[in-house]
């Protein structure tokens, strides 16, 4: 056989930086950054925001604007771009357009910077942008919502949905640097606020059966917004996100992807909802789901499974009807063949074994699918009361 | 300060092989290929082809249907997408969507492959594609003309145009295999087996003296098609870019680039063609450019540029009066800018200071492109008898 062969490594390396005020003229991380950055020619930043958090900050462009009249280290492109927030931008190609074309007349080179700030959706979006033009633009995410900042943004994927199918385009591209700012977190309201705590059980309960314990411990104090229990939770979930990257398949070339535990319906109904409910509430269901599969399955107990259910139904409604599997054509279970497509044709789906201990299956079996929606439904029923945990 | 950090390789490793009659059902090497792929399930295979290969090789389909037939390592999708070949392929963003729409219908999973049959602007639409859709789709590179067979065909990137901006979108993907099959050359015109010459010309110009030397004594040789010099051209030429892109900067990230010798008005000059000249072509005019810039700039001996020039006018219109530099606002020079902002914001272009030993500047002065420009159209007059080398 006659042949050449090539192979080289490619290094990634960033930080995700935990301040506050990021946007403050006194606050010198974002410029330190800038500065450490080996760059022989004046480097230029677009920033692209999300319309969600424009509003609910109305002073951030002025302040993004005053930074970087005091911090010179890179030039900041004179137009803002506002995009969007949600599944609306990644859903609508003429959004992806609108950044590539700034782009394009802003003269944005591979060695400048396009920075995101907002939601996991504009981030996902942003970032698609940033690793498609021009072969790769640096991306700096600034996370604004407790999902990124403990998950999505952290990580090294993005991508648009196409035709509704979520995330059928993208790219693994790891940023350059993120930067999580605590004070966007004030201004969530308490939906968001919550929707990003359902990432933080899925770890703790596929790896860390303390962080679960910790959760539950603390769900009162979650749940009444107090500030230092969620900085705590993102941060260590962020930790075991980005551990569980770098250790494993950070671009996922196996099939293996048990961070992915509860997704496989949640990004199904996502879309069935006409994304009214947020991802971090899909995969809340979605655990719910899988975790009720679990018990049904015969690798997880009862009691294990309630203490599952009752910590999620604290800040999650998991009893939304559209987890309801009536027969075997129920559209929840197109979204079990659409993962499969996305994963790559070998079926990989986390199930429990215990609170903190996921273990990978390859099939689902449709009939028990159907038994474990049932049981969720009903799970409303015989719910315990909620500020007693089985500790 | 306060921060997480993150850190990982990606290892990517791919042959490039070669053979003759790769979809002869007797060929085993596609065959094996498939088989040696780790899968546990079955796995599907989408055929991309040149419009321009299957007008030269009617039979190409009927032979990729027959030979999977024969050969069940992977389910061939009944749909091949035949493509327009060349720049026009790249420009037309409905072509683009063609092959999103055909990954999406016809079920393309992460682990199923899509392979491109072509010249090397398919290959860079095609591999485009499976870069983007599902975040990355192995792919298979059968690359059927010169040029890309020793050069774009073997490398790590891909991309379409964006308002006529060459790979203003794209990304570095390598592919999982690359198969050069020399029966496809035999159909090429004169022109497009010429074009190809141009790259090799190139990596000998910046590195390898006795490659310039073994071109200069095959010359008429390659002129008359001999596929016994063409064959060694392009694996020797397959070679240096090979080592080229692993020794270095595969996914270029710094500002070095010199493997683009000749490439900053290449661009521009197929752009001002509309695309009527070939990549090749251009890349020769833009080689003759930068050649004789060196010999403005003090680096280059006149004689070592005469055999510069007398070898590239062997094989291509180095005078062609679209290299003509009138003043300061020719339209040649905005391929600097364009350049510059591609490679990020800091230029980079490779001079010469002998055959075989190229050199990086870090800019170009307007002035002595026109007079280096007025010297190539001058060339004509005082051009040596072609058959005569300075050896």
């Amino acid at each position: 056989m006659d042949y050449l062969e090539q192979s080289f490594n490619i290094r990634y390396h960033y930080k995700i930086f935990f301040t506050e005020g990021l946007f403050d003229s006194d606050n010198l991380l974002l410029a330190d950054f800038f500065n450490g950055e080996s760059s022989a020619a004046q480097k230029k930043v677009l920033f692209v925001l999300d319309a969600g958090l424009v509003d609910a900050n109305p002073a951030l462009e002025t302040a993004i604007t005053a930074y970087f009249q005091v911090h010179r280290a890179v030039e900041l492109v004179s137009e803002i771009l506002i995009v969007p927030g949600g599944e609306a931008a990644k859903n609508n190609p003429a959004v992806l357009e609108s950044i590539i074309e700034a782009v394009d007349v802003h003269g944005i080179d591979r060695h400048s910077y396009i920075a995101a700030v907002g939601g996991g959706a504009v981030l996902d979006l942003v970032g698609y942008a940033a690793a498609i033009a021009h072969r790769g633009i640096r991306h700096l995410r600034i996370p604004t919502t407790v999902l990124a900042q403990n998950d999505s943004g952290v990580g090294v994927k993005n991508g648009v949905n196409y035709k509704g199918k979520k995330n059928f385009l993208g790219s693994f591209s790891p940023p350059v640097a993120v930067f999580n700012d605590k004070q966007f977190l004030l201004t969530l309201n308490n939906r968001d606020f919550r929707s990003g705590i359902s990432e933080a059980i899925k770890v703790a309960l596929i790896k860390d059966p303390a962080f679960f314990t910790w959760i539950e411990a603390h769900a009162s104090k979650l749940l009444n917004r107090d500030m230092e229990s969620m900085e705590y939770l993102i941060k260590h979930c962020a930790r075991l996100h980005l551990e569980h990257i770098s250790s494993l398949d950070p671009f996922e070339r196996g099939s293996s992807r048990p961070l992915d535990f509860g997704h496989w319906s949640a990004h199904k109904l996502e879309q069935l909802s006409n994304f009214s409910i947020t991802h971090g509430e899909a995969v809340a269901m979605g655990m719910a789901l899988d975790s009720t599969y679990s018990l049904y399955a015969g690798v997880l107990s009862e009691e294990k499974l309630q203490r599952i259910l009752n910590l999620l139904a604290l800040f999650f409604d998991i009893t939304n009807p559209l987890i309801r599997i009536t027969d075997l054509n129920a559209p929840i279970l197109q979204g079990l063949q659409e993962f499969r497509e996305h994963l790559g044709g070998n079926l990989c789906i986390t199930l429990l074994r215990d609170v903190g201990e996921g273990f990978e299956v390859h099939e689902m079996d449709p009939h028990t699918l159907l038994q474990a929606s049932q049981y969720i439904l009903q799970f409303k029923k015989r719910q315990f009361d909620t500020n007693t945990f089985p500790l």
